[in-house]
């Protein structure tokens, strides 16, 4: 929270944080500033969506360990150009925002083609052999906090059960009141203060990677619940697409930090005791949805180090 | 999270929750519909600050039970005009909007007048007296959280010592390396997932009662830290005042739900245990940042139940 009385100052600080000794552990600079190319990913483009708005683009990683049947029913939409042309139909401060058929439920509605009108509920998965890695700090929502493959989870030893956790950024797929009603159609992403209290109450289908302050930033809706009131309002999109259905020169190449490595313990440590020169309280304690997944611009193999 | 399909089912649904048996703890909108004159508080409009922008009122009520110099020294800027024709200079995202004087620490900068240059850091408070409505729940940044006259707060019995949590809508101090460098020129409000590691580190002046939707929409700055890299795309501010300073005609009359009363502890009870047909799990947990503090318009004497 530097003064801007002093912003270059500060900004002159952050570059040199990285002369720190040797011995001192890194800061969160110093440990992305340090990774190598084998601490980061490249998602699946199966399994990367780009959701086109007139601002620019929304990219979002699905998660189908979690949610398989979602994702195979997002995939299936985005094949059939289902989100052309619709829209972003409410956004709720401190909350979501959320997309789909304005028409939804009346007679003009968009068909769904060969895509399912209704999803088993994917709350929370009971796949034993996820890999998470383990926040040592209790957490408000979850027995043990964590991560599998870079996403943001809850998990419970005694049932054996995982799953997503709503920090910022999370997207997943509204539903009405019955568990199994949703069907990946309307989406939603958390715009504001984590709704832990949705964990295992939805399913939820990803994560957004790049492009929050596109969706963040819209106006927030005057109705219930934040909808739009009138058409005018609403957000359109221009088009959502799997990574993998456009050429190589439409793609965004990005890498996401793995969350399975000692460069990531690393992170999670430079969160927890801040020796960023700025803070006075090292802090010493971390919540899971503070701690950011780092995303950068893909390097080729010869620009990694 | 209901879709749209059936948005106004949920819609029917949440206006018949009142008719939930007298037995049953009530929903949150239950809480405030039963909620009495006495559960409501106006607060002193010597604490309460508007922020004018052209689209709209923010209004601020600031703590000084926990930052008095800050407190004085807001209400003196805000009498010397101090702000008038400054800008929004910051917005990050999933972080804060910040505003100042662009030119703070150069030759044109606007003089503080009578107002203080440095103020001593009030990160926190040695005040026993401050009444404490304590959250059963363990907090992951503070050994004991809760509320204190309507602002979420940790505590720390060991050392007596009560602070301001940086839950959405807190509003700062920016300071620059010093923990005395702050004066309350430069405030910042929390756009975000709540930014924990900040209490303590920092001055926390109060929080926001309404108008938090002006604020959180601010198009991302592109420079450092969210800095808008041009002065074309600051937001100028038309005028910060003292309710107090304004005649009554001018004043926008809120209240802010108590929170030392039976009728919040239902409400944090509510928030708990979902009690709304749509969710599945009930949760059973809470968290300090997850209990909104409601505020609403004023009831003279003659409409409050």
């Amino acid at each position: 929270m530097p003064s801007i009385r002093h912003l270059a100052a500060a900004l002159a600080l952050l570059g040199a944080s990285a002369a720190h000794a040797a011995g001192t552990p890194p800061t969160t600079a110093e440990v992305i500033e340090r990774s190598t190319a084998r601490d980061w990913r490249t998602p699946d483009p199966d399994n990367v969506l780009y959701l086109d708005l007139p601002a620019g683009r929304v990219v979002i990683e699905l998660a189908p360990q979690f949610a398989p049947a979602h994702a195979a029913n997002i995939r299936q939409l985005a094949k059939q150009d289902y989100w052309d042309g619709l829209a972003i139909l409410r956004s709720q401060d401190n909350y979501v925002v959320q997309w789909g058929d304005p028409n939804a439920g009346q007679d003009t509605a968009r068909t769904l083609g060969d895509a399912a009108k209704t999803l088993p509920a994917e709350f929370d998965s009971a796949d034993g052999t996820l890999a998470f890695t383990a926040l040592p700090e209790a957490d408000s929502y979850a027995p043990q906090a964590g991560w599998v493959d870079g996403f943001p989870a809850g998990r419970d030893a005694k049932t054996g059960r995982t799953w997503l956790a709503h920090c910022y950024g999370a997207v997943g797929a509204g539903r009405d009141m019955a568990a199994d009603s949703s069907n990946g159609t309307e989406l939603y992403v958390v715009i504001g203060h984590a709704p832990r209290h949705l964990d295992r109450n939805i399913t939820v289908v990803g994560r957004v990677l790049q492009g929050m302050e596109l969706l963040s930033v819209l106006p927030r809706g005057t109705g219930a619940l934040g909808f739009y009131e009138t058409a005018a309002e609403r957000v359109p999109i221009a088009r959502i697409r799997l990574a993998s259905q456009l050429p190589q020169s439409e793609r965004v190449a990005l890498e996401v930090f793995r969350t399975d490595t000692a460069a990531f313990e690393q992170l999670v440590e430079a969160r927890r005791n801040r020796r960023e020169d700025w803070f006075i309280d090292p802090v010493g304690r971390i919540e899971l949805c503070n701690v950011p997944i780092p995303v950068r611009a893909a390097r080729g193999p010869a620009a990694s180090k």
